[in-house]
This record gives C-alpha cells, sequence and structure tokens, in this order.
C-alpha cells in the first residue's frame, strides 16, 4: 500500500457503470475520499504518486448493488427471538448486514423489522464503526401487528406467554400496528405524521393488503393517501405492500412511490389497466421472481397460507412477472427475506424452503443471484437487469444522487466480478472484491461475530 | 265461524297502525282477501253478514313485525350441518320461520344462508304450502366463504374432510364467495350480474368489512360500486356489513341501501362526519342493541374473537347506538341470530351466550324483546322502537307498499298483543294473535315440527 | 334348480379343507340343512335326486374364510358419525358385513365398534333377515374411551360441542371405557363382570397397551387378570390390544386366548423369551402384515402418531413377523380396519392412504390379499396362509366346533376361486362363488344399500 | 462478633428438635464447626470464652426445614428456557435455592430437572462457593420426556422448531427418558444401571403413572422392579410418581421408598388395602395438601388436564389426604414446584394459579405454609405436621444421620421463627433467622441475583 497515496484507481476490468450505457472494457474507476472522482478507459488515466492502483484485469465492475427489500431480521422464531433478545437484535442485525455487505450489497433496504434496533445498527454502519451494507429502514409496515401477531406468523409465539408475545411485537409496531387499521383516515393521518417525525426511519411502508390475509385491503383509500401526503410532506418516499388487483389498484391511486411485490396478485391476473400503469409512470416494482427450477417446485408442493392455494398465486405471479419484463416495467430487485440459522431447518414455516428446494429466494448473500437468472429467463435483457440491482432502485427510493452507479460524485461503492454478470447472471455470485465509501472490505472478515450463520455445529442448542 | 263470511272485522282494541300516527284506541281493522279492506274507530265499524268479528278489546295491535336481519340457519355446528344435510337444511329453515312467526313477525329478511334450502322454503311459504313468516333472502354474503370457511366458524368444520367442509361451505357460497374479493372490481361486476341474474335472491348483500377479520375492508370502493350498480340495476336494495370506521364509510360512498350493523365500528367511535351522514341521507340501520344487563355481562366477561377484544368493540358500539338514537337516525330491528338446538349450550362458540347470559340476543322467537327494551334505555321514543320493527324495516327494503303499516290496500298481516307495548317493550312478548295475510295462525302448533326446538330431552344425540 | 333337491353338491373343483390336509383335486362337497354332511373324491360320488349339483370344475374351494379383526364401522369422520347416527349406523354395519361376504369372509370377527348397532345387525343376519357375514363382536375394547376421544382420533370429533362428542363416544364405550383405566383392580372385575353378562357379546377385548400413547399400560397385571377371569367364566374368550413389550408380556402373563397385533413391539423388538412362549403355547397372534411394497412406501414417509415415529416401528414390527413366522407361530389374518367412504380421500387421517399407499391394509374386502400375499414374502408356508384365514381363526375364538374347515358337520360355509391360492395368493381375490349356511350369495347384489362404497359421484355431499 | 468464638449458642428460644420430643422452652443449642454440639435447657449452658452467644429469647426454634418434592426450574416457558438457556439456568436454579433457603429449607430434594445444572449448583453449594438450600436431586423422572414433550407441557414448546424443543427437552432427559417406557424391563435395568452409574445424582425417581396421561401406567411392574433394585445396589433411595391406584399398588410391590403424591389416585379413592400398606409399613408419602380455600376455589373452576377432570381428582385427593393423615401415615411436605417469574401471570398454563387463586401451592418459598395450614384442617396433630417436614423427609431420603433434627453430631441447621408453629402454622411464615452448617444466614440478600424474582418493572421484555 502507497502511503501517500489518497485516491485509488481501479484499473483494466471491464466497467458497467450502472447508467445503462455499454461496458466499457480496459477501463479505470477512481475514487477520492469515498466518493467516485473519475471514470473513463485506462489508457486515459494518468497515474500519478497519490493514486494508488488496483489491478482488476479481467474482471467486470459494477456498481455497489442495492436491495429494494430486505429483513435483516427474518427468522422470527422462538429460539432466535427469546435468545437474542433485545440488545442482542443488534447483533443478529449486524451480521445480516455483513452478509449481505460480502455479497456486493452496499445498500439494502430493509423494510420490516425491529426499529429501535435497526436504528442502531444502521447509524453504527453510517459512523463508520460497523462494516456492513449501508441501511436504509422503514421499521414496520404500518398497519400491521408484530411477528407473532396473526399478520404474520402467530404460530411461533405459541407457547409463550401472551405478555411476551406482546412485548415481542412491541419491538415492531412502535405505534402504528394493527390498530391502524381500526382507524377512520384522519385519525390515521395523525398517528402517522407523529411517527414519521419521531421515529427516525428513512422511508415509509404501508399495508394496502392485508398481511396474512391477502384478498383484504389493510387501509382504506382515505388512509392510504392520508399516509403517503404525511411520508411526501416529511420528505419520504412512500411504499405499499400489496397482494391482490384493487389493493394494488388502490395504492397506485393513493400515490406511492414503489410497490412492494406490485407482482403479486393474488389469484387473478393484473388486470392490463393496471399494468399499463405501472409502466407508463415507470413506477418501481421491488419484485421477488423465482426461478423456472423453483417454481416448478414450488408449484408441486402447492403450499397453501391462511387458506390460500399459494401454488396458483405463484402461477398467477410468473404470469404477470413476464408480462412486466415485456413491457419494460421498472422492477427492482428484492429477496424480502433475511438469515436464516439453522434451527430453521426442522421448523415447520421455513423448514421445507431451507432444505429441498432448488434455487431458494429466502437467503440473503445468496438469493439474489436466482433472481437474477429468473429475470433472464422470463425475458429481461440482462442490462435491465443489472439495472434492477443497481441505479433503478437508488432511483426508487430517492437515492440516486448518492449511489446506484459508478458516475462521479457518487459514492465510491463498487463490486468487482470474476465475470460477466451481463453473459451469466450466475456471475453475480463470483464477487472478486467489495469496495464502499472508498473502503476496500476484507469479504473473508464477514461476518465479524457469526450467530445465526455459525452452522449447526457450533449452535449449542443443537 | 260464519260461513258467509268473506272478511274479517278485528274489534275493539288499540290500534298503532306502523305510520306513526297515535294509538286509536277501540278501533277497527277489517281484513278481506289476505288486504288491509278498511281501518277506522270500531264505532265507524258496520256490522254484516259476510264480515266475521273477532273481539280484541283489551289488546293493542300493531303491524306485523318484520326482522331486518336473521339468520333461519345459524346453528352451524357439525352436529347440525351433518345430521341435517341438505334436504333437511329446508326443515330446519321451517322451523326458524315458524319461531318466528309465532312471535309476531310476518316478514323476515335471511341475510345469509344456505341460498337453495331458504329458497325452497320461502316459495313454499308463498304458495300457501307452509305456514310461517314471509321470507326475503340475499343467500351469501357476496365476498365471504360460507360458515365453515375461515371467513365465519372454522373451528367448527374442524376434523372434517376438506371436501367435505367445502360442500358444505358451498351451500353458503354459490359462486359468490371468498373468491369476489380477490377479483377486481370489473370481474367482481360480471360475477354479481350473473348471479344477481340467476339465483332468485331478493337482494343483495355483500362484505365490506372483512367478517371474522374485521379491521381489514373485504371488497375495495370500485368493487362495492359495482355490486350496488349491479343491484339496482336488477332492481333491488344492496346492503353491507360493516365493522369499521373506513368500510362504514367506504360503503355509504357506493350507494347502499341499507347498512348491517353500521353501529359498529371496532375500536374507534364512528366519526361525526359519518354519522351526520347516516342521519341526513336516513340511511336505514339494521343495528343490534344489547340492553344494559347485557352489555354488563358482556363487558365482564371481555371476549375476543380472531384477536379483537369485543368486550371494547362493545363498548364502543353502544355509544355509537347512543348517538345514533339522539341524532335521530333510522334503525331497524335487528337479530343477526337464529334458532339454536340444545346442543349448543355446551359448545364452546355458543355456549356462554346460550346458558349464562342475561338478555340474550342471540334467538329468533325471544331476543327482539331485548333489542326493544336496549332501544328504550338509550333514549329512543317508544314509537319510533316500533316503527323500527315494522315500517322502516318495509320501507328500507322497498317493501312498504306491502307491508310495515296497517293501512288500507297493504296486506293484513297483524299482531295482538296483550298490552301496550308503548308503555313497556316487555308486551311485544305477550302475543295474542297473529294474522298473516289475512289468515289467523294457530301459533300453539308452531313449529310444528320441532327440530332444534324440541329440547335436550327429545334429542337422540344427548 | 331342482325342486326337489334338499341337498348340493359341489362337484369337480380341487377341495383345500382348511385342516391342514393336502388339496384334493376333483373333489365333492356336499351340503345339506346349511351344513358339510360329506366330502370325498367327486368319483366317490353319488348323484341322488335330491343332491342339486354345482358343477366347479377348474375351481378351487376352501372354507369360508375368517378375518380375525375388523371394524365394521372404522371411517369415524364427523360426516360418517353425525350423518349416520344413531340408527342408521346399523345401515354402514350392514354394508360392511355385506362386502366383507362378498370378498369371501363367512365369519368377521368385530373387535371395536358401536355395540348396539353391531348386535342389531348380527341378530338380523342370524336370524337370516339379512345377507352378510357371520358377526361375533366385542363391543368395546375395555379401557378405552370412544372413537373421539383423546385414545382414538380426537381431531375427528373437534368442532362438536363436548356433549355431542360424548354422546358419539357413548356409543362405543358402554360403561367399560376410559373409566375402567382409573380403577382399582378389583372395581375393574365387577364393571367387567357386569358388562359380559348384560352386554351381549361375543368375546372380551381390553387394552393391555394404550391406544394412542402406545408406550403406556392401559390397565394393571391385576386389572388384566381380573378380566380375563371373567371373560372365561362367562363362557368366552378374552383378548387383548398390545404395542408394546412390556404390555405384551403382561397380557401373555395375564392369560389371554388371543393377542391383537401381538406383533407390535413399538420402538424394541419382541424379546426372546416373549417370542418363545407365543411359539411354545401356539398363542394366536392376530396380525397385521405389510407386503414389501407397502413397508417401503410406509417407511419412506415416515409417519408419526402421537409423537412415536411409525416407520421404525413397522421395520420393528416388520422383523417381529418375519421371526414369529419362522418359529412357526399361529398367526391369523386380520384387517384391523373398515369400510371407507370418498370422503376419506381427502382427510388428513385416512387420507394418504387411501389414495397414494400400494397395497394398503385398511380396506376391508381387498387389503386380506396383500396379507397373504405379505405372509407369503415373509416366508410363510402357502397352506399355513390359508389356516391363518380359516381354522386357527376359528380355534382361536373357539368356533372351530361351526366353522373354519370343511368338515362332515360344520357349517356349509365355502368360496370357490378361480385359481389356486396357494400357488398365488392373489387368487384369493378372484372369487367365483361364495356359500354361507349352504346358501349361494348372490355377490353381484352386494352391497345390497351401498352408502359408503357408494363412490364420489353418488355423494350427495361431494 | 467474638473473633475467639468457635461455637455459637442459640439461647432463650423454645426448642422444637424434630424428634417428636416435647418443645423445651428456654432452650439452649450449641453449634461448633457447623455441627450441633449441644443442647438443652439455657440453664444448664455454660458460657465460654470461645463461644459466641446468640439471644433468641421469645423465638422457637426447629431443625432447618426439608423440602421433600421441589423443582427449582419449574417455570418451564419458552421466555424462561429459550432466554436462560443453557449456562443460565444454573442462575434460575440458584435463585430458586436461594429463595428456599430464605425461608428456611436448608435442604431441598430436586425430583425433575436439567440434570447438568442442578449438579453444578449442588455442587457450588456444597463446596461454600454458593448460598444455598442443600440440594439433593434426582435428574429426570425415569421414562418420562423433557418438559416440552407430550408427557409434560408440549404447548409451552410450540411455535418452536422440532430441533429445538429436542435440545431443550435434552437438558432433562438424558437417556432415561421417554424412550425407557418402550423397553422390555430387562434393557430399562441395563440403562438404569448405567444411568445410576454415571450421572451424579442422589436418588432415583422412576414414572409408575404416566404423567400426562395419568390413567396409564408408564413402566410395567418388572420394569419397576428392575429400577428400584438397581438403585439400591447403587445405595440410592428409589420413589415413583403415582397418579392412579393400580399404579400406586405397582409401585409398592416393587419395594419403592417413598411415594411421591401418593395421596393422589385420580378418579377413584385409595383401597383400603393399598392404604393399609402404606400405614404399616410407614412408607414415606410426599404429598401436595391443599387448604380449604384453595380445595374450593379449585373444585369451583373444574380444570381439566389432558381430558381428565381435575376437579374430581382433588375431591378424591382431599378424601385420601384425610384418611393418611387419621391413620397415622408418614406424610411428607411437598410443593412439587417452583419459582415463577412475572410472565407466568399471564400465561394459560399457569396464570390462574399465579393470579387469582387463594393459598397457591405452587410457590417455592411461600407455598409449605399453606401445606401446613392444610396438614391442621385435615386433622394432623401440629408436632406431626413439623415431623413432615423435618425428621420425615431426613428419614425418607436416607438422610436422617444428617439433617432432620437437631441432635448432636447432624448439621447445625436450624429456623427461628417469631411465633410457636405449633399453635399457629402461619408462623413457619414468620422467620427470624436461618442456620445452615452453622452458618447463620443473611436473609435479606437472598436471592442475590434475582431473575424470575424481581418483578414485573425489572422484566425488560414486558
Amino acid at each position: 500500500m502507497n502511503d501517500m497515496a489518497t485516491s485509488t484507481a481501479y484499473l483494466g476490468a471491464t466497467l458497467i457503470d450502472g447508467t445503462g450505457a455499454p461496458p466499457l472494457r480496459d477501463a479505470a474507476v477512481v475514487a477520492r475520499d469515498g466518493r467516485i472522482a473519475w471514470t473513463g478507459p485506462a489508457a486515459a488515466f494518468e497515474a500519478t504518486d497519490d493514486v494508488r492502483v488496483v489491478d482488476l484485469a479481467g474482471k467486470h465492475v459494477i456498481p455497489g448493488m442495492l436491495d429494494a427489500n430486505v429483513h435483516l431480521l427474518q427468522h422470527c422464531d422462538a429460539d432466535v427471538l427469546l435468545r437474542y433478545e433485545p440488545g442482542a437484535y443488534d447483533e443478529l442485525i449486524a451480521e445480516a448486514a455483513q452478509v449481505t455487505l460480502r455479497a456486493g450489497f452496499t445498500t439494502v433496504m430493509d423494510t420490516w423489522g425491529p426499529l429501535e434496533a435497526l436504528k442502531r445498527v444502521r447509524d453504527r454502519v453510517n459512523a463508520g464503526e460497523l462494516t456492513g451494507s449501508r441501511i436504509y429502514l422503514a421499521g414496520n409496515i404500518i398497519g400491521n401487528g408484530g411477528p407473532w401477531s396473526p399478520d404474520f406468523y402467530p404460530d411461533l409465539g405459541m407457547g409463550g406467554a401472551p405478555c411476551v408475545v406482546d412485548a415481542v411485537n412491541r419491538h415492531w409496531t412502535h405505534n402504528v400496528g394493527a390498530g391502524l387499521s381500526w382507524m377512520p383516515a384522519e385519525q390515521v393521518r395523525e398517528e402517522v405524521r407523529a411517527y414519521v417525525a419521531a421515529s427516525g426511519i428513512d422511508f415509509v411502508k404501508f399495508a394496502s393488503s392485508s398481511h396474512a390475509f391477502s384478498r383484504f385491503l389493510a387501509l382504506s383509500p382515505d388512509a392510504q393517501r392520508a399516509i403517503v401526503e404525511e411520508a411526501h410532506a416529511a420528505g419520504m418516499t412512500a411504499q405499499a405492500c400489496t397482494q391482490a388487483p384493487e389493493a394494488l389498484k388502490v395504492t397506485i391511486e393513493a400515490g406511492v412511490d414503489l410497490l412492494q411485490h406490485g407482482n403479486l396478485t393474488g389469484l387473478y391476473p393484473m388486470p392490463d389497466a393496471t399494468l399499463d400503469l405501472i409502466v407508463e409512470r415507470q413506477l418501481p416494482c421491488a419484485t421477488f421472481l423465482f426461478t423456472e427450477r423453483h417454481t416448478e417446485a414450488f408449484n408441486a408442493r402447492r403450499p397453501t397460507w391462511h387458506g390460500t392455494d399459494w401454488g396458483r398465486v405463484m402461477i398467477i405471479k410468473d404470469g404477470n412477472d413476464r408480462r412486466l419484463i415485456e413491457r419494460g416495467a421498472k422492477l427492482l430487485l428484492a429477496n424480502d427475506m433475511g438469515v436464516f440459522g439453522p434451527t430453521a431447518s426442522t421448523s415447520s414455516l421455513w423448514g421445507p424452503y431451507q432444505t429441498d428446494m432448488p434455487d431458494v429466494p429466502t437467503h440473503l448473500g445468496r438469493s439474489h443471484v436466482f433472481w437474477l437468472r429468473a429475470a433472464i429467463e422470463r425475458g429481461m435483457d440482462p442490462m435491465a437487469a443489472l439495472l434492477a440491482t443497481t441505479r433503478n432502485v437508488a432511483e426508487a427510493y430517492g437515492r440516486d444522487r448518492e449511489v446506484g452507479t459508478l458516475e462521479v460524485g457518487k459514492r465510491a461503492d463498487l463490486v468487482a466480478l470474476d465475470g460477466d454478470p451481463l453473459a451469466d447472471p450466475d456471475h453475480y455470485g463470483r464477487v472478486a472484491l467489495v469496495v464502499k465509501d472508498g473502503v476496500e472490505i476484507d469479504r473473508e472478515r464477514l461476518p465479524e461475530h457469526p450467530v445465526l450463520t455459525r452452522g449447526v455445529e457450533a449452535n449449542h442448542l443443537l
């Protein structure tokens, strides 16, 4: 290392800068003070003493990736939530943010989780005290109860005394829980205004569809409009979770900035009029895409959840996915899941996914490759797929002045891959180097304090 | 009996004719060919050979009563639904329609039940083949699944093979079940149009609120409007079931003709703006009102249902009731319940209501008296209470040219009571005579074939 | 038909008379007044006018078969037990007894069922009023609760009001239910004495193992001895249901005459000392044997029941079966199951068995063929297999003076098969003729009034 | 404190020495080196320089008490077992052992718990590293599964992944779990021999009755005999848990040294012959006795557990208690319960006991007073009651050379009470001083590290 260096030049790689521009072979990217200072052909780069040079010949450099929907704490079983409660939720969240960083995600959007612990980890990452993906967070999904409420996984809290179940749920709900879906719209507005002002969140997420009882609307159109208006008044984006055609339409009409799994329309395909609207407005759609192999395995099982045939839901979803892609909708890569510990493998809720299913979409750090492969399988242009996990996410969240592309002035977040991601999406999984804010990440050290990822052999309970 | 008589004159009672006019003492009501031919002071009545005279001196005569919300088959436990399935649901429905007729209800509005059996009984009653209350029916509540679906009482179907559960549910749902709350609004419109055209129902009912998960909207505003429009296009009234403030507001905006338990607004009181609207439009509200004694007992138990604190819901409801009454809203008497057999007394679902609770509101043939007492307790004028179970129901259902008042030309449906109902609502329970379509009902014979009402001792299973 | 005939000669078949004697080719069996009058070489038979001749050339004639363990009412789901309760349980039982007769079982041992209905059917068969297998019955298994109690299938009664569940259970328990396993042994003796005297049963069955919680003893050694003594004092045989090694040992020491699934020893193999005892005493063991195909499919599923790994139980059982057969224990064919209607196919309890499993052992009328094939597969001599479903059952139940072999003086119960059962056990399923008490059964008519067997298309609930 | 003192004299109290001798007023008890050196009239005591004098005038001195059945870890809810697993079970156990010591129990018999943690705490107490009651322990109840198995509280483990449930259970079962009740008796013997040799337990406890399904025998008579023989061969006492008359008889015949809740005989009273045997042999019976107030409240609720009417069980038990006391059986005070944290109050399992019930028998440190009052209410002589919690327990466990009475040579364990326990059992709860092994306990410091006892306000989850 050159002690005099104040800049670093990444030389020799093929650069795909996330703007949609064609790849530039034998390129240079120069980072200074955590920002991109210059990009261009390596031949045009002039070395000086204060520039450290990193040779990336043979690599492909892309922007640091963004995941439009993660849950840094998703393994909500009792053995996790009770044993690591409450201080140590930080530890679980930090682990997950390092799992994502190691995989090349320099930024993740946490759209549902325990607010206070998430904020502490976010702030430690931002303060440079902790290595990890940059986190933007929503806290609770407004209108939903906590993880052990009927809206999510009540079975995981069974056996717990009600006061314990309530206490766990409160880590998530923070006064914008299930109660809001009972309220008149004006009262919803007041509650959301107070939450937005005081909670320290980065963006607003609310439930258009009921989470567990997916055919129902969790919030009325007026309530949804009130939430969007309050988010916007506070300078935040607003996004909604939808699972059925009318909930999707209603929430678009309410003015949301982003659709969480807008590709999911339950038992009936997305109506053409709605599809048209999404395409025309280029309304960002965070989706979870499944590979052919996964879809096939999923349908073979025909799982039901709260009485709904999810095999059929996934077939419908897959049809929507193909139409969205064909029409050029603005899709965002989203895992909508987290990190799971070894005990998940025998759980009735997660078990089958953790063990038997091919191309499982639930694991941070791995499953994004399946998303990208699935996108290609469904007809997406490889460059569009790359934008779905870089620029598009940044734009959708209003963070495109900072991240999402490798343009001068933006944060120096980049990933070097061992193969061309446009040629084969599996190459997204072959990460050679991750740079965040101009700092090269020692990926081998991550996660620094494995908890859920430390494996069965190290789990003292097993 | 006078063989030459072609008319009957009911003489000497105090007449409360259901128009809101003051009582007329020593009155005469003359019925001919099933219709009211004349009313007036008994002194003005001139006897002729062809008029049979019935002396009702000392009685009070009111119009045949109407119940704005009954479920002639409500005891949906497996021992009832399986043992009396399917032909014999007719038998249960006929029994219930005789229980109501015996109590003075010449007309009942069945708002949720097994369509085909209900129609068969309705038609037999109309054809004069069966004695019973006149029935108007909605069939299913559009958007809800059947009785053993998650929308109602899934526990009652537990233990049943799924194919049996589905088969039972289909008696109710008839293609306008839970699936409709998954659909885009335009598809809902098509399904409802077909249902209205072909089903033989008398009016349309749909779910604004989810039935079991009461904080959610079961149908979007557009879907609700589509349903109302289709009902009106077919010349039918449309009503909705609501349980929360936004669902109530949305459904009023959708143009419904009648609110089922519009007084129920969940965990938050009815907003003033909504109350104003109901009052100004005189939008009929079928309510269930609880007496003080019942409310107190209910709150002491603080029951929960699907995670909701129903003690609190009932306190809120009671406040709404008082405000509606104070403001002069158009309330309709509604039981929203049915006839229960002896096995209900040990069931975890019905048990506590059947046995320990005072002024239980769940029994056809008895509980209407509690409703009327509760109305008075909450400040309703006794005459308004009478209208709530006569004229108002007829008007709300668009049947006021036929029933609801004792005016010339209307059906000769009348009830003679042994006491003044305006003086004490308990007198509604002291029925001396019921006349329907000009025919005096032999109440002692009813129900003719007791099934659920035959008591424990006659129940071979017990 | 010869009007003068008072006897019938079955001529020309190969006779396997159930005594263990070698087959006699071209034989004659003469029946008169419902009894066997003569058997021998056809050549030695002298035709007379009063003998009707039935030509059975090419057939194989064996004694009417006996099943050592049936439950004529086994499909205990709510849709069956509630819809056909109570009078009509007779109808279900009659149907099952016709299914078994049609398959060649002239006698069946019902070891658990609704006492009164079973007796009525038994008595109607015996009186010649009903065509069906001859029934001997135990009523309840002493010490067990009814079908919807925790001892059997409590899930099937879920949703039922407790009083209904109790009422259904009482059809089975009749005062010798679960309560007896709470009692001191002397009190058990009193209760059993009274039951034996008054109930009208044919033999006594009791629970040595708990039925559902198979590792436990349901009755103490003293209680078991008391039951056996009371049965013997009343001239009845006594049998016990065992599922674990100590329960098996204890019940043998108590002096039982017959072991129900004595081959079942739970998670540990049958100890040698116990095996020796069974072999030396030639203690009859009603077993359920599974074919290789079935065992393999069963183990692949590794089902659990009340927390026990039944895959492992079945592997252990299979090892016991082979040792019992090798040592020449006296096994009895037993299905331990019943007749199932179409709704069973979707039930979580029966479903997988009814649809996916090969050589399913649960169906009366079919599964006995699998038993016989399984016996051969496990090394049983074909003649021993034949005795297991003829003579041995008769002897074990003390009915060998009446049935079990084709010897002079016994009941004229015989089956003609279209193939040699000693050559291929599948030939037991190719029934050409069934004669019971000298009467040829019109098998095509059976069951006369199909209920459970009428198929999905005829089931009005589906 | 006198630095020269090597002995301590407790002077002036009324001494009830636990031998059954009458109280000695104004007595002296001298302790030296942790043992009793002398007792007698205070007047006969000669003070010397090396004797420190403690004035106990006005107090009553009794031996340090013994509880014949505690579970130092009984609050087996997920929030406790998962959050304090596994190292910290020690912390919970230590807390409980300090709660008992504070209440005057210098010795407790832990009859079911997590073996390794219990041993660690026992050994730390014995080594003088930890203040707490002296612990003797059994580890698992042989033949039962762990706390979240079907034998105990499976509902408390619901929501847990099976591997987590298994892992928790294994803290208790240690190879002598449910599997032993499946085994042939000889195999049980081998397993128990190995367990006794290697486990470090102090005495043997096994299940005669099934714990959860109380009418069943968990182990056969032969298996029980084998266990008793192995215990005795290893110099240990053997005790059994019984809940029904036959299980009680069988286990007495097997030769046990102590009956755990031998007063519990399920739905039928203890037979006279069994009662006679218990009395004649003076077989120690650890019982839980309920006060009148508690019994009344309990019966009013008529709780059921695993289908058994426990109201009736408790009425039967109460009758047994009176007969045992009347006949002079050797009863031992036993709580059979533990220490509960604040979350227990809302749990469906413990809740009703923790909050609403008078004289609740489940709390270590408090409930023994109710036991003693209940004993008196049922006719026990006050001196006999005192022996039930002192000498009798020591004898029953074979520890009477060390503890149980205040006789020369025994451990200097004593309790000074502020009132006469023979006059009013509530005085057992008025502890003025506890001395264990000659050391005066600073009761105010106990428990030193409150976990479950620290109260709602300090519980971070609530």
